[in-house]
């Protein structure tokens, strides 16, 4: 038994105090989610965060209630544009109350002013609406960009609380229900395109269940040569199934905010002898380095185990991305990625995926078994149920 | 018969000379598509336009190759985290290069540079990658901001091509199929997120007909009281539809990188007379404002038509948003909005969506009927098949 973790708001007023800040804005979705809980609707909250305050959520008039966590101070800015044409001038002036009012001076606020591989909100089909001009009137209320303070604000993104990691192993869940939709589809005759739908529709049809309020995934499914494409890109096609195929699926999936990111590989009857090693190479491989997470490892050692048996059978150079990255409060968290030299060592609470491939073209097959990995204490934990072997 | 529409490559053309420019950079993903015809995978291909020479499309290795359209000179820049962990000024070098043979000095060169409501690639989970430095260092190569010339260039998002035309007609095509999945389950016992996901599934199992390569829908179903927040958001919850009910579709869909935007509601069983009423007016409203729609007639104009039949069974105050806006290359395109006062008029080859709805909590109901009209020459053409009349 070791002492509990920190909680997120113990973590987040350690950072403030360490860079000397009185309060911290945040606009982007995954940024939301990790300080306060809250996945917003429309991507256009705004939270404070202070030093020695409950933080101040800012939600426009139309967004929902009812997800709302505890511990938060709301206030509503105007929207819709019969009453209000251009609302940001009168959030930025509200904004500039709060921080008077805490007598936080543009100085000692801090804030991340990058709109790239920001998290969807829950409203997924258009990037968020925070305009450039709304950027810039903040970023005149805030200190000035600094590379140093948004690496240690990154930072806080990589080690989830067990709230955190309840809220991820459900995502897993979910997703795990779209993965056995994927294996009882994956059959000759059946289009890429219409499996990866019957697996999008499970996971959506799961809202309601579990105190799931957003449950949302992205299906790819490459089958036969499109399966080697399945390292430079992901998607689903019309092509039909065929015995001897490999058949790759990468999931995405958000649940109430929290990512998961999963691929399989299912074989339709019966692969040849070379497309059967493949898969078998690039399983053993994900088990081979899934079995080395510990706390203390280096992300390169996780890699090398991954990588090496790849090359050991000589297909080095079909293995051309890295082994993993972090997730959950994003598709792809930012923080160190799993990968050759990456000398960052794995702590407890980090989840990383696990996603070694081999793609050759070729053979017109490629494989890729990817799991969301939590480190322990003691060793790890594999967030999802369904088993990486062959099946379909 | 009247003379041929510009085509988009003649409309930039203009463009450029208008505002004195001699190339144009753009990477969003709408931009991308209405000046070339080509929607990205990732989102972090790069066009430039030019005055006097074929357009240059940069794509990083990783982007599939089977759908970018003639007539552009297509480059590839380095991608992947193992061969080049920083590949945006690699990119930008090039699209300097690229700029100094064509002799386009910066102060030639325009460029967007909000980040504001871009369309979604076809990687559709993860917003695009452009880090904020790539769009500073792009900034470097280009003029500075100009409200008045990006107003200009918005302005070619108002006119489509007859080409343009029969994409966003498929794309509806596409949606109603969706939208008959809709009112076939719109039954008493079955929950929203069910009826979503079948919609959806409907639209993305398109993929592999008629030349359609990216079919995705985002469908959000609200039914009995829920339908009353229809007009502040919109979501599918585990709610399951009851006898009496209002149910509402809103459903946005991207098909090869143009956008429908519909919505329809439907009866469950009987509503009371009050309730029934909501839709009737709503319908009214809707049929009304459609009708009117022709060249030369305001924004304002089409507004007042949904607007008074509203108002004249005195539920004004239940109508609080617009009543359309330009749809096509984005689920929202840029341009002016159907609202009160509006003095822009419409011109052939604009598509609006006209989206009239009344929402009444006190009674439990919401209704909107929603569709993508046409301006054509003489009138205009309902882009649906689906009759907004109530149905189930």
């Amino acid at each position: 038994m070791t002492a509990n973790p920190p909680s997120r708001a113990q973590q987040i007023r350690g950072f403030l105090q360490q860079q000397g800040l009185l309060a911290w804005i945040a606009w982007r979705p995954d940024e939301l989610l990790m300080l306060s809980g809250y996945f917003p609707f429309w991507g256009a909250s705004l939270l404070i965060c202070f030093a020695d305050a409950e933080p101040i959520l800012f939600v426009p008039q139309i967004e929902p209630r009812d997800h709302i966590p505890g511990g938060l101070r709301v206030r509503e800015y105007p929207w819709g544009d019969l009453k209000c044409s251009d609302p940001y001038p009168v959030l930025v002036a509200a904004v500039g109350d709060e921080l008077s009012k805490a007598r936080a001076e543009g100085q000692r606020v801090g804030m991340n002013p990058s709109a790239s591989r920001i998290s969807l909100p829950i409203q997924a089909a258009e990037q968020i609406p925070m305009p450039e001009a709304f950027a810039m009137q903040l970023s005149a209320l805030t200190a000035k960009p600094d590379a140093r303070r948004h690496a240690a604000f990154a930072d806080l993104y990589l080690r989830k609380t067990p709230e955190e990691i309840r809220a991820i192993r459900l995502a897993n869940r979910v997703a795990d229900v779209g993965l056995q939709v994927f294996f009882e589809n994956a059959q000759s005759g059946i289009a890429e395109a219409e499996i990866a739908a019957a697996v999008e529709s499970a996971i959506y049809r799961q809202i309601g269940h579990d105190g799931i309020f957003h449950s949302r995934g992205w299906a790819m499914v490459q089958s036969g040569p499109n399966s080697a494409d399945a390292g430079r890109f992901n998607r689903s096609t019309g092509r039909h199934l065929e015995n001897g195929d490999l058949v790759v699926i990468e999931l995405a999936a958000c649940v109430n905010g929290y990512w998961s990111d999963l691929t399989r590989t299912a074989a339709v009857g019966s692969p040849n002898m070379e497309v059967e090693q493949i898969f078998a190479v690039a399983r053993d491989a994900q088990q081979s380095a899934v079995d080395g997470v510990r706390p203390g490892v280096s992300a390169g050692e996780i890699d090398a185990l991954a990588r090496d048996k790849i090359a050991a059978r000589g297909l080095a150079s079909f293995f051309t991305h890295h082994t993993g990255h972090h997730v959950g409060f994003r598709y792809h968290d930012p923080g160190f990625l799993i990968l050759p030299g990456e000398s960052a060592k794995l702590e407890p609470g980090m989840v990383l995926t696990i996603e070694p491939g081999v793609y050759v073209p070729e053979q017109g097959a490629g494989a890729r078994i990817e799991d969301d990995v939590l480190v322990t204490e003691s060793g790890h934990e594999v967030l999802s149920r369904i088993d990486g072997s062959m099946q379909a």
